[in-house]
């Protein structure tokens, strides 16, 4: 139950085993068409999409090596682990970070991100972590953001690691030119794959300005695939397998009902979690849908709660990050997340309290919990047709 | 039967479907230790190794952005596609290529290498290509190159990628600082993953020298396996089960027997090749011990030829890149390489030149070949003990 990696389905995994092909076959041909083609389908998006072989960690660099060149001025909004992680991946590319801070388990107000569109007019691009994944905090104004960067001439990426395919991201519809994703998080695949999406203005920037990256340049993948249905280099097949399987699954479910389920298992969380006396570390406004961040009651330890939930009752949840470290444990609510998963996730929680001296109301906690499970059950039905 | 991404046995595809951990759990620290120390007994070194989860291709590029720098010269022989691509990388970081090109088939001579070093003393690395997988060269002088690297005080990076496993090369004892391998070649693993050992040398200047990318600093990484026993980014635990897997494989055998495996092989493709009229692309001296190239009769279609191989016979080997397409083929003898493997390859071979016209001598060809692989009988015993 960590943030990612995710649990993964026995169909993915049992994808894996696939015998190995040769990457420069047409069986490999097929299996890459079908893997883009459904992307295109979970980024919302009629542009490119591109599959890297590397880790999420690879694939923002990437979104910066392939866009930002010295002296760019680059709007980055920073709340938390993955939003400094951006900007110094912006500086090390010889980018000028304009930061909008916030304290952690806050978020930026739109107001202060246009604010920065105002006074930065020149601004190369912004880059916004749509879920930071260190604090749960999510950010709603995605929308509005596409709407700043259109009307002021700066491309606009989305670092949507622990974020798409769990929210609403329609990547063409609010002009995301480049979004980032990777296997291991909402999309519930094994790690070790990124994608990302690239619209045609951001594709026009890197041909004509290549990156100083062979492996990360991203208009070389683009080439690749249209010209041959292939990768650059050599792809990391049993992932190729695992991630062709998931996005089956993600469109079997369709991607409105995937993000309800998702919002509906976060909402019984914050719900079940509350009904405990545990306080989330996120206002509602800005709570995730897949990252459950919540603040320990004052008496408990985090290393000993998390390692009694972890060897007592089988269930891994992650702690904090820097000053958060022992304040907060953090939940994954991604990919395969079911009302099992909540439930058991919740009534160990309340269990490891008891045991560890707390006084909580675990009837109460249920009820409330599987109350707000009740909506999973319309979504086995189609949403629309 | 191409030159990698190469066959993997049952053992190490099974490995990879264990559920998915947490990668900051202790599980995960001791699945990544065994893999840090035998990658450590497979490249026969004691200084730090790295795993990175991402393409050969991504490792290269790290191999040059952790040690070369705008301005530094850097010497590097150039006989085929992959040396040719060192050498881009090389430029694209800043460094001045100083080449010693052979043509395609050919290695640059100790000799001129030599030369090199004398030339510009003030050289910081040099980068050799073991195994040109583009043509079926290996350079049989590594070791002398690490003598003169150490002797010029310049920093010696191998790539090892469609050589390590199957070929010598004990790092420490030649001295090189910096060695590249991946998952999908003599180790017999899935594609995703790259190995990298780091001497005390290289380490002690990526520290002291930062490199522009974060995804790719070996610093970093060797720093969190010291402290943590972890990744700092999230790793492919899918192909970290796999490469734990095949490492296993590895030292079971052997690197020495594993090596001779190969050897032989390679041997018996060559010999028997041969006794079917066809010419090898390379001189003994410096032929491939795991890439094996051929050249095509004068009245053999490369694409007919590999067509009819692949469906009639579900064989499936490369063809020629650059100008060496339609004149040669190319077979992989690495990983799992075992009698079995040459020949049906072998056989199958003649059976597509005798369906396309050509005149072979199949019986004299099977007789030569069986020769050639009954070493492997004694390598089942151990070699030394």
């Amino acid at each position: 139950m960590i943030p990612g990696p995710t649990n993964v389905s026995d169909r993915v995994m049992n994808a894996m085993i696939s015998p190995i092909i040769s990457h420069r076959s047409s069986d490999f041909h097929q299996l890459y068409s079908e893997i883009a083609e459904g992307a295109q389908q979970v980024f919302e998006t009629t542009d490119d999409t591109v599959v890297l072989t590397s880790s999420g960690t690879g694939a923002i660099e990437a979104s910066v090596v392939n866009l930002v060149r010295p002296g760019d001025e680059v709007i980055v909004p920073v709340f938390g682990e993955f939003g400094q992680r951006l900007s110094e991946s912006i500086e090390l590319a010889g980018g000028k970070p304009i930061l909008i801070e916030a304290p952690l388990g806050e978020a930026p107000t739109i107001d202060s991100i246009e604010e920065a569109f105002e006074k930065h007019k020149g601004a190369k691009a912004v880059y916004v972590v749509c879920n930071e994944t260190s604090t749960g905090v999510r950010i709603p104004w995605l929308k509005h953001i596409g709407e700043l960067a259109s009307k002021y001439g700066t491309l606009f990426v989305a670092d949507a690691v622990s974020y798409l395919g769990g929210d609403e991201l329609p990547v063409e519809q609010w002009g995301v030119d480049l979004c980032v994703t990777c296997s291991q998080k909402c999309l519930a695949a094994p790690p070790g794959l990124s994608l990302l999406s690239v619209s045609k203005k951001a594709r026009k920037f890197i041909e004509e300005n290549p990156p100083m990256s062979k492996f990360f340049d991203l208009s070389n993948y683009i080439r690749f695939y249209e010209r041959k249905k292939e990768t650059p280099f050599t792809p990391s097949l049993p992932l190729y397998r695992a991630i062709h399987e998931a996005i089956l699954l993600v469109l079997e479910e369709g991607m409105e009902r995937r993000i309800q389920r998702h919002k509906t298992c976060a909402n019984a969380f914050y719900q079940g979690f509350k009904a405990l006396g545990l306080k989330p570390l996120v206002e509602e406004e800005i709570r995730s849908n897949t990252v459950i961040a919540i603040r320990y009651p004052q008496n408990i330890d985090d290393k000993r709660f998390r390692k009694m939930l972890d060897e007592e009752f089988r269930i891994t949840v992650a702690g904090g990050f820097g000053d958060l470290a022992g304040k907060i444990f953090r939940v994954g609510c991604m990919g395969e997340i079911s009302s099992h998963h909540v439930l058991a996730t919740l009534s160990a929680v309340a269990s490891v309290l008891k045991l560890q001296g707390e006084t909580v109301n675990i009837d109460e906690a249920l009820r409330i919990t599987t109350d707000h499970l009740r909506p999973l059950k319309s979504l086995q039905q189609p949403l629309s047709t």
